[in-house]
């Protein structure tokens, strides 16, 4: 019946908004997902968890995860800074950092003096008139400003407000250098492919699932995979309408997808 | 000789990096403009003075003009923030205000309570992750957002380095909330116009004197004035090879410049 869910070898996992939703003490599980991981792994299936998350290290983020009751290991992670240590590596890039503190020790091992680059994430409070000109000066000090930025989110919400997301400040930071960056994370292709890559599956048979319409679900189509909008997080029943984004499927919750896609096994 | 003099009858001067320099103790007066000021004054040509400043209300920017020696009223100064009280007062607009602390005083006769906009200017050490967050959580709660920005410079220097100007912080809101300011300020049309008419020229009879490739010389000539680069202030040998905007002339100075004009008289 869903063909949408035939032939899936792998699936990748938004974070959240589809296991947990944050708020209040870090997140509480989102209804059945807990299970839904489990019986994911114990179905055989590939499984890779694909967030944006830059507030905190991997490891910080699946230690929250598995406090939640999660079965989830760092290898599992595929996240932006893990990413751009990789371009910065293979492009000899030496970077200042505007990220936040807790993210500070994924870019341990590499070599930050004397910058020639700029790398952004969602800095939260580092987001300070004074970070902020420091590093436009880096960038506007190049000849050719390299700006790398770890997602492109507009806004998101915590409990105590919508907070703006670091695409903001990078488009900032683009208008005053007249430069483009280049993001890191979802919608970007490159992460898309490398979180396949990981799993092994190619993008014919695997599944995205996420909250997010346009970072999620859009960005995994345009690498040839199917994509499922969960309508948990930050779903809005407005994104069904959405003009230029339709998933392969709607599903209640996560719970809902792997019922579906294992029925199909 | 200089066809570009010819029927001249009011001139704009931009202020900073024209009329003086800004830095150390709050500037120091741009050799002989002072007495060019003086000069334009007796030579019967209308006069008004076209600045972008917003970190102070034209009081307080006029007394510091006329510490330094110059022949200066409020009346004479076309500045954005006035402009842009116009603009609220015309359409009922009660604005929440993100700007410099000098400036609040502009705004004092409007009506802010439950505000249907948001004002931008250059609010310097204001812009804190707290303010742009308030400032965006306004904007979104529109059904429309309604952004105005009192200028849309890049970045500018001031003696401890360079920093983000207006422009940038206006790029991160307009992102966050999908949607477009209105910039009141040079090079806006509305803005050269409003400054012609305080002085009762047409636009064909009056020459717009500017260190600002773009926003002076480029939005002056788009309303159909007459306009000179200076080699002064923010002036750099590579606007001379600018792909889209020429100027009808350049000259070293201010002083120059009048030199020149007054000859054609």
């Amino acid at each position: 019946m869903a063909a949408w869910a035939r032939a899936v070898r792998g699936l990748l996992l938004d974070v959240s908004g589809v296991l947990y939703d944050s708020g209040g003490d870090g997140g509480v599980p989102i209804a059945g997902s807990v299970e839904a991981v489990r019986r994911i792994k114990a179905s055989g299936l590939k499984l890779q968890f694909c967030t944006n998350e830059t507030q905190a290290t991997r490891e910080g983020f699946v230690k929250k995860l598995q406090g939640m009751g999660f079965d989830i290991s760092v290898a599992e992670v595929t996240a932006p800074a893990p990413a751009a240590c990789r371009i910065l590596k293979e492009r000899s890039l030496r970077p200042h950092l505007l990220v936040h503190n807790d993210l500070v020790p994924e870019f341990a091992e590499i070599d930050k003096t004397n910058p020639n680059c700029v790398v952004i994430g969602d800095a939260a409070e580092n987001f300070t008139y004074a970070n902020l000109n420091e590093a436009f000066r880096v960038l506007i000090a190049m000849e050719k400003p390299v700006l790398i930025s770890l997602g492109k989110g507009r806004y998101y919400k915590e409990t105590d407000g919508l907070k703006l997301d670091v695409g903001a400040y990078m488009k900032a930071l683009e208008y005053a250098c007249d430069a483009q960056a280049e993001v890191v994370g979802k919608p970007a292709k490159m992460f898309f492919e490398s979180a396949l890559a990981e799993m092994g599956v190619p993008p014919q048979q695997a599944i995205m699932i996420g909250d997010d319409i346009v970072n999620d679900v859009g960005g995994a189509q345009r690498c040839g995979m199917r994509a499922l909008q969960v309508r948990t997080g930050k779903y809005r029943p407005c994104d069904e309408n959405h003009p230029h984004v339709k998933p392969d499927a709607y599903v209640n919750n996560l719970a809902e997808a792997v019922d579906i896609i294992l029925q199909q096994l």
